[in-house]
């Protein structure tokens, strides 16, 4: 079934409000195995409005219209459904009534516009609102069947679970369903990553799985969409592709689905009663900043350093300088995790270390980056060069550090070659 | 001028990334004084964005597109863009040669699939894009020109500044000049600064200074747009104006225009040859990962320490425990800026300490902060209490931290009260 939907509103349309609604509707229908296939975002104007009824009802079976069911001039939805739809505005004394003891029941006197949100086209059908006086109907638009919902997110989200979603999945009467799979890597570029998972929708003959991408540097998420009959239908054609992702791209994948990497990395040192420091320079505090306020960090994380640069470093955690200023060490990085570990009292300490290029920001400015994580099993570290002006080093040496922790604490080699960085 | 945007992606359409994409691009149009009419959100799904693209030639003269540049399969931008002016792909040599440079001067081989980024329509004006792979670029199909740009947030933002606001003003004939004038500010809400605010407009009797809002707490922007005949004409309208949101918002504007609080802060103890150390708890890091990253950090931001709760803080600067566990004191942050003033070695110290309520997260939970200032002219502090929940209390929290330096350092009270504390 071809479902859209329009957010209507002068505030979501200049973009002074971010437009949240239009996700709380795609994931409830996504949620069910429905989906949205096209979105229109039109402000409070009769012609525009108008236009964009009359085109969605000429494209879907079904539309969801959000906004302008409130008591004031630019809410204009009533009258645009029912010119749309060739029909009158008529008053529903029922509605009405609603609205009235509404009102009483808070004390108030109903101010006299908020009569207008009883006035509903003659063929509409009635969409409670069980938490507002917004009064949600349905009515068919050309072959369209139309669904006007309230803007406030807590009237809309109520009518689309009671209201809306149940009949659109009776008009719909399909039985399938539909699954999202999430894997989330660091290391590989989205590039090489479709290159190493060519041929992966093909394990499923039907075309029921699609494979698709997002890139948020440095993390790419790898997505898989699943179409079936039933969840257990959906089960079965995604084990074998997600097998195979996970195979193909092995320990790069750093978490799946609604995990993130400070949250594995957490788990990992939660589930062993493990406590940890981090020692940061270039990076600023963003390291602590990425495990302190996930949950179950209250147990783990116990202390940050952030040093201002690498000849600091020794000193900030009670060391000697072990070696005259020069080129970056992997072995300064493991004194440096070891004596953190050992004077605040945590079983684990990672250090990541960054030694920036000279001279003006440009994207061939890199860094070095020597990274150590002591444990009570011993200190692994690793040095690695990322090329591509300061904000790049910056966010890859972050994400390195808290990735090679990760692959750590899961037994998995911490030196493996990224598509980021520079030998 | 009509303008459309035309957002792509089945991330955006299926809602699982919240499209701030739009956003960016609305508010830059309305920041030099265009507005968008029409929004369409499609996913990556030929038929539906060749109808797109053709719906929206027909309504709007000009049409901004976002996302399907990318390399993979699922970006389908540019041929599509093809198909509906009618025209051919051709390999553009130059954004091709441009391309293996980018990569080389990362010293990665460029893979194959990338080379799909240079097949532009036949017809294509291209759109620069100094910071990334995807190539922009311009188009008429049938009576709108097309402007084609990439979905990465920075890449896109670059891309309007730079190509597509200059063409749509120039191609909107917009006569009259514009400036932007911005004043940030924190402490007060957005209906509390429209009230200090009001009449300030009609300072200007035609109408040619207007004032707008744009709320990202716990930061709020207050936004003066002028127009007139030239620069001198705008100056001349704006200046007045100016004047006196600076004199009704007095010391709670901490920025204006391009500066930042961390920027002004890193400013005022750079003038004065200051080093500074941070002391945080809850906040996590956040305070030295908005200082450090920041230009002129460098020989200001010496050290930060993240410590997990306020019973340890004490120990991590090496002072003994002032007084037995209990209520959150201003004395105890002042001890412990000034401990960490000392032991550190730097001129000024800020220290941000935060209680939080007991129970899960929820909007009524809040948290006390105690915060010092240590300076080598004595120490100042503050207790403020915060809620709105633990996300609410963090990011306020950071902000009153760093607003507080920024008053202290500026001579200014370091208490006064604002709209998001409860006493």
């Amino acid at each position: 079934m071809r479902i859209e939907i329009i957010c209507t509103g002068d505030e979501v349309l200049t973009g002074k409000i971010v437009n949240t609604n239009f996700n709380t509707i795609t994931q409830k229908l996504e949620d069910v195995g429905l989906s949205a296939r096209w979105g229109t975002t039109v402000g409070d104007d009769r012609e525009t409005l108008l236009l964009a009824f009359r085109q969605a009802a000429e494209r879907a079976e079904a539309v969801i219209v959000n906004g302008g069911l409130g008591p004031t001039v630019d809410d204009l939805s009533q009258e645009i459904a029912a010119r749309a739809a060739g029909v009158e505005l008529v008053l529903d004394e029922a509605w009405l009534a609603r609205m009235e003891d509404f009102f009483r029941r808070r004390s108030r006197a109903m101010p006299p516009n908020n009569r207008k949100q009883a006035m509903l086209p003659a063929t509409a059908e009635i969409l409670d609102n069980p938490v507002g006086t917004a009064c949600g109907f349905a009515l068919d638009i050309g072959r369209a069947r139309f669904f006007f919902t309230p803007g406030v997110p807590r009237e809309l989200r109520r009518m689309l679970d009671e209201q809306v979603i149940p009949r659109l999945l009776a008009k719909s009467g399909l039985q399938t369903a539909m699954q999202l799979k999430r894997f989330h890597s660091y290391g590989l570029g989205e590039s090489h990553v479709d290159a190493l998972l060519r041929g992966v929708e093909e394990l499923v003959p039907d075309g029921s799985v699609k494979l698709g991408f997002r890139a948020h540097y440095p993390q790419l998420e790898t997505k898989l969409t699943a179409r079936g009959t039933d969840a257990a239908d959906i089960r079965r054609k995604l084990e074998p592709v997600e097998q195979e992702v996970r195979k193909r791209l092995g320990n790069f994948i750093l978490a799946e689905d609604d995990q993130s990497l400070e949250g594995v990395v957490l788990a990992e040192l939660g589930a062993r009663a493990a406590t940890l420091t981090t020692v940061e320079t270039f990076t600023g505090g963003q390291i602590a900043a990425r495990l302190a306020p996930a949950p179950g960090a209250e147990r783990v994380f116990r202390r940050g350093l952030v040093v201002r640069d690498v000849a600091e470093v020794e000193s900030a955690v009670g060391l000697l300088p072990a070696s005259p200023p020069g080129e970056l060490t992997r072995e300064q990085a493991e004194a440096v995790a070891e004596a953190a570990r050992r004077v605040n009292g945590t079983t684990h300490a990672l250090a990541v270390l960054v030694d920036l290029d000279e001279g003006p920001d440009r994207i061939e400015l890199g860094g070095t980056i020597c990274l150590a994580i002591a444990a009570p099993d011993g200190v692994a570290s690793r040095r690695s060069r990322i090329v591509g002006g300061r904000e790049w080093v910056r966010l890859g040496a972050v994400e390195l550090g808290l990735d090679c922790l990760r692959r750590q604490l899961q037994g998995l080699p911490v030196y493996e070659r990224t598509d980021f960085e520079k030998t």
